[in-house]
């Protein structure tokens, strides 16, 4: 099946954490907003008034008939069928579970460069940014990394990954966040290597992966930028 | 199978939304952190090094020998067991979808009262609280409100419910938000019965259900107060 990728094409956001799974995988998918026209292609599925399940925002994936959104949902329907996932209930609800503290750490990290909402400009909040982000790198920051270190050396399968024995999407979006958090918090994340070893390695050991690398090294993966969840602004790094 | 639900006891919070579904659908369960000795219990659980599959926070609930984690996760397994969700995959996606808007609305919803993050109280971050509140009450109320009033409209059973023709998770969660931003916001919902009619049905109809009903009137019910999502503060109501 040729799936369709729906999401805004000048950043990785939120779908860069489906992206990152549909080429680990090696799917056939279109990025539908990156392609001519695409725009407008997903700014109608997203104001449609006759779709019978509205989507609230992108990420949107389409598979076949079915229109699935919401970030940790598109990656808990694409696991399996990738084989980047376990088959059964329990490893499925697991994975699932992780990739939703995922979520909730990723609307921490926005919430620093906008702890007033979406509305204002990043300019507008800039003082009280800086309060939210010195409280994320003193207590959100290690309390998230720490948990996701503790989860990779409690797994029984002592394999460096999140989820059993093998690779699945958790990893591939703790490989992102680790490399979201480097790229805006590099002063932060100076000693993280040490105090995260687990991430850290995995992090490495999911670049270094065949599909992986190429889709770094390729114009798909969009670089980083100040328009994404991860932004570089070094008056909030301390 | 007796759950157990294990959740902060002086609190509705975001284990309220999983007390509904165990309710409505009839469970045989303990709210394990109300009774006695029951916040050990929690604790323990919580900060164990001995669990392959650590949960990052409470809500967790105990299915069997099944740890699930994070609301909208420990909803999607109950629903289709408690006949309050579809048992289809598609059907499922949706409803989970659905409950994953409820979740990000959450956020933001607790967010109006803590900008600045979790770390500070309340009165330390009063001003923010204010200035976030507004733009809450200006934009992102009506955004998620009139979202969830349209999959209503749109919802081809037209039969006044969330997710297909009859009662889902989905449902009783939208209860509980217009009850709890009644309660929060009473100036700025003061006329949304008349923007958002379906949503007031619909929680007037999730009221009146025999065992919704018979649990509001309960004690197992801990009233709103200012410790949890939804909170009282006259000088963020605008």
């Amino acid at each position: 099946m040729r799936y369709e990728l729906y999401y805004w094409p000048s950043i990785q956001g939120r779908g860069e954490f489906v992206r990152l799974a549909l080429e680990a995988g090696g799917a056939d998918y279109l990025d539908v907003a990156r392609r001519s026209g695409g725009m407008q292609s997903m700014l109608r599925l997203l104001m449609s008034e006759a779709v019978a399940r509205p989507p609230f925002a992108p990420p949107v994936l389409k598979a076949g008939k079915l229109l699935i959104a919401h970030t940790a949902n598109i990656l808990m329907y694409l696991g399996p069928r990738l084989g980047l996932a376990p088959k059964d209930e329990a490893g499925r609800l697991w994975a699932h579970q992780l990739q939703l503290s995922v979520s909730d750490f990723i609307v921490e990290v926005h919430d620093t460069h906008h702890p007033l909402g979406p509305s204002l400009y990043y300019e507008e909040q800039k003082r009280e940014a800086k309060l939210r982000a010195a409280d994320f790198r003193k207590n959100r920051l290690p309390k998230f990394l720490g948990y996701f270190e503790q989860v990779l050396e409690q797994n029984p399968a002592k394999r460096g990954y999140m989820v059993g024995g093998k690779l699945s999407y958790v990893d591939l979006s703790m490989f992102q966040v680790v490399a979201g958090l480097h790229y805006a918090y590099p002063k932060a994340m100076r000693n993280a290597a040490k105090r995260y070893p687990g991430l850290h390695a995995l992090h490495d050991r999911v670049a270094q992966r065949e599909r992986v690398s190429e889709y770094l090294a390729s114009k798909r993966r969009i670089p980083f930028n100040t328009e994404g969840i991860f932004r570089y602004y070094p008056e909030l790094d301390g």
